[in-house]
């Protein structure tokens, strides 16, 4: 046993404090691992990391700990360095490597191209169990991305089937691959999103996935390590449109100042835009307010309310989408349900806020003689915004997925925007109704 | 090949379909399935869906279907029945599996120890390679979760290390395992959660963690399959809580309406009891309100903008603090970036505001004289709200993870409440100061 004793998350810990480093201390401390750890280390690095370091190296070492790198992490680390830093680079591979590396790095980054690995295990279908565990043998030296899954192709590249080591081991050996192989194979297209791959990983338990193109030729494979960071990449995505700014695309604690001014003021311009709207609301109904001012008191109540139930909503129906649970056919099924759940809700908050304003009046006669129409008021208003709230903020991912954009979008602050111009309408126009000839 | 074509989420549809149907309909589509196919795909069902069909089938398939899964995949779906269903379920299990299933169900569900598979391959640090290899080929036949990995224990169980078949197949088979293993090996304990394992796995690109107690002694393995599910559901119970509402725990359009209403009724009360202060507070100013009507036309503006600003900082904050990006000693640095970041973004929101103001009045004369003083008083509650959201926003989940809440908690409807209250007073206590002797 080296230095490090089994012991729960010690790496982690070394990672941890990896984190505080700026890049002179990284690569410092870097320099300083024995080659063995280090070889571990570097590969264990984000992209972005293993980016600043190369970066960072002297020539020399550059190419030593960029061949080090599987081609697919070779072409992302080279998509985080500036364009002019990287045909230098690109220069330091092989003359095949960088073929493959080049190929990789005109996938997006988030299509299933952009994240396999064209080098995988494979064999060929008339040969024997036995024959294709040596032939595995030797590729294990090789750089591929996993041996523990044997893709069956033929002479023209074309995906026969799938084998794992599992099964070679567990089969009679002069048995012929195309007996033992599975043939219904889960495959991607190059274009796949990385949304739906990981969904595919999730739901079939699989360890990799073969990248095929129109032909049925294999391109590739992506494996399952690559699909964790996806999953709590895309989460994250989610999460920070969801909370009304861009995806930030850097760990908060990085990401410059500016960046970070500019991911959160626009979308926060654009919502004060859509404010500025609850003055113009407002603005009209200015003779209400100064004849009847206590009205006003319950109106941040009543749009707040609104739009907390419709954030609510809408972050449920956003994630379901997400997931896959709910889709653009399911829409009249989600609105059926806001409709039971927004009025069940409404009326609990309704209740509430007129037995408020009756024992507000009963106790500090605060509210006079119209107290128990202006009860009415508040109650009906609320009944009212939260069911418009959770109706609206449920629909909007549907018309935003609709009309092609992300339905995270539909963010909690922007529905409560929404929902805040709607509900000042809303409120008065009950007020109006109901005080007509006493208040108003 | 049979009937299923390699084409592009072909197989995802076939799952697609399913999530339609009734759980009649699910038992009668199973049952038609071939044999080979039916094993298939039950093993790729969610816990959920294998503890309804079990529950619905008749009891001499029972045994059979039960029998098909791994012993933590059969603790899970266990878990997933009524309580007075198991025993008769369990006691279709031969009795190791039947022991095993038991230890593993008293784990808590998001614990390592609950999430790993007793059944893992193993051999002798005093083996050859070539015996090793031997070994592992008789137990690919058994029940063992993965065969890739396999781990190097004591007669007592201790865990000395860890050997990969891929490693195997390129060593010298007379070496002995002892010699090959590697032996800083990342292990986690029995209680450690899902979320911190999940880490690890991103972290260091594993195929699996083994699981060990306090003596070193090896309890099981948890593989990256399972983790993906984890990642994904552990980001869905974020979502869900930073929207306002309990975790759903079921899909959205599967869960019980009662239970909908009881998960989201209970945050939109507690933040509805919030609101009223709001009223209350506002009621403290109704006499600037009758002086200044004016005043009131600016509220949903200004509280709102606050609200949205706390709703940008609270969530890139909690999903930091998820990815473990942000730590709580990190507070200060958090805060600091806030202030610069809010008040930078006060002041754009700032100067539109008095723009607005000015204009308007400008254009339609609806301010009156002292429309300049009103468009201070308007401009500097924006600045101080703003900047007054990012900083309380970026500070509530610090104190509820201190306090040992769930920061998730600090959900986007809590920190818009919270400043929907305080941003009332703030903005009348500007405007007292700036408007006395003139509109007030």
């Amino acid at each position: 046993m080296r230095d490090t004793k089994l012991k729960d998350l010690s790496y982690a810990k070394l990672h941890e404090e990896w984190d505080q480093l700026d890049v002179e201390g990284k690569l410092k401390c870097f320099q300083d691992l024995a080659a063995a750890d280090a070889e571990e280390f570097f590969r264990e690095l984000s992209s972005q990391e293993e980016a600043e370091i190369l970066l960072a190296l002297p020539s020399r070492e550059q190419r030593l700990w960029l061949r080090v790198l599987d081609p697919d992490d070779a072409a992302d680390v080279l998509q985080e360095m500036p364009e002019e830093d990287r045909p230098q680079l690109l220069n330091l591979l092989d003359d095949s490597t960088k073929t493959e590396v080049t190929a990789l790095m005109a996938y997006a980054e988030d299509q299933a191209g952009g994240l396999m690995s064209p080098r995988y295990a494979r064999v060929r279908p008339d040969m024997t169990v036995a024959e294709a565990l040596a032939y595995l043998r030797k590729q294990a030296l090789e750089q591929v991305e996993t041996i523990y899954l044997v893709y069956v192709l033929d002479g023209q590249q074309h995906l026969l089937g799938v084998i794992s080591v599992r099964r070679l081991f567990s089969s009679q050996p002069q048995l012929k691959v195309s007996e033992v192989m599975r043939t219904n194979v889960i495959t991607a297209s190059e274009e796949v999103d990385q949304e739906d791959l990981s969904r595919l990983f999730a739901e079939h338990n699989l360890l990799a996935i073969p990248v095929v193109d129109a032909n049925g030729c294999m391109k590739g494979i992506v494996t399952i390590d690559d699909i964790v960071d996806v999953v709590e990449e895309e989460a994250t995505e989610d999460i920070q449109k969801m909370g009304g700014s861009e995806a930030l695309g850097d760990p908060y604690l990085k990401i410059a100042l500016t960046d970070m001014i500019q991911k959160r003021a626009g979308w926060l311009f654009v919502l004060f835009l859509g404010e500025l709207l609850t003055a113009n609301a407002m603005g009209y109904f200015e003779d209400q307010i100064a004849k009847a001012v206590i009205l006003a008191l319950f109106l941040p109540l009543i749009i707040s309310s609104g739009g907390n139930a419709g954030s609510q909503a809408s972050t449920l129906v956003v994630r379901a989408m997400a997931l896959g649970e709910v889709r653009l056919r399911d829409w009249w099924r989600v609105m059926q349900r806001e409709i039971i759940v927004g009025s069940s809700m409404g009326l609990i908050l309704g209740v509430v806020g007129y037995i408020r304003v009756v024992a507000w009046e009963a106790a500090f006669h605060t509210y006079g003689p119209h107290a128990p129409l202006l009860a009415v008021t508040v109650s009906l208003s609320l009944v009212g915004i939260v069911l418009w709230g959770s109706v609206s903020g449920s629909i909007l991912p549907f018309i935003l997925k609709r009309a092609g954009f992300d339905p995270a979008s539909a963010s909690t602050p922007f529905v409560a925007t929404l929902v805040d111009v709607t509900g000042v309408i809303l409120y008065f126009s009950v007020a109006s109704m109901i005080l007509k000839g006493t208040l108003l």
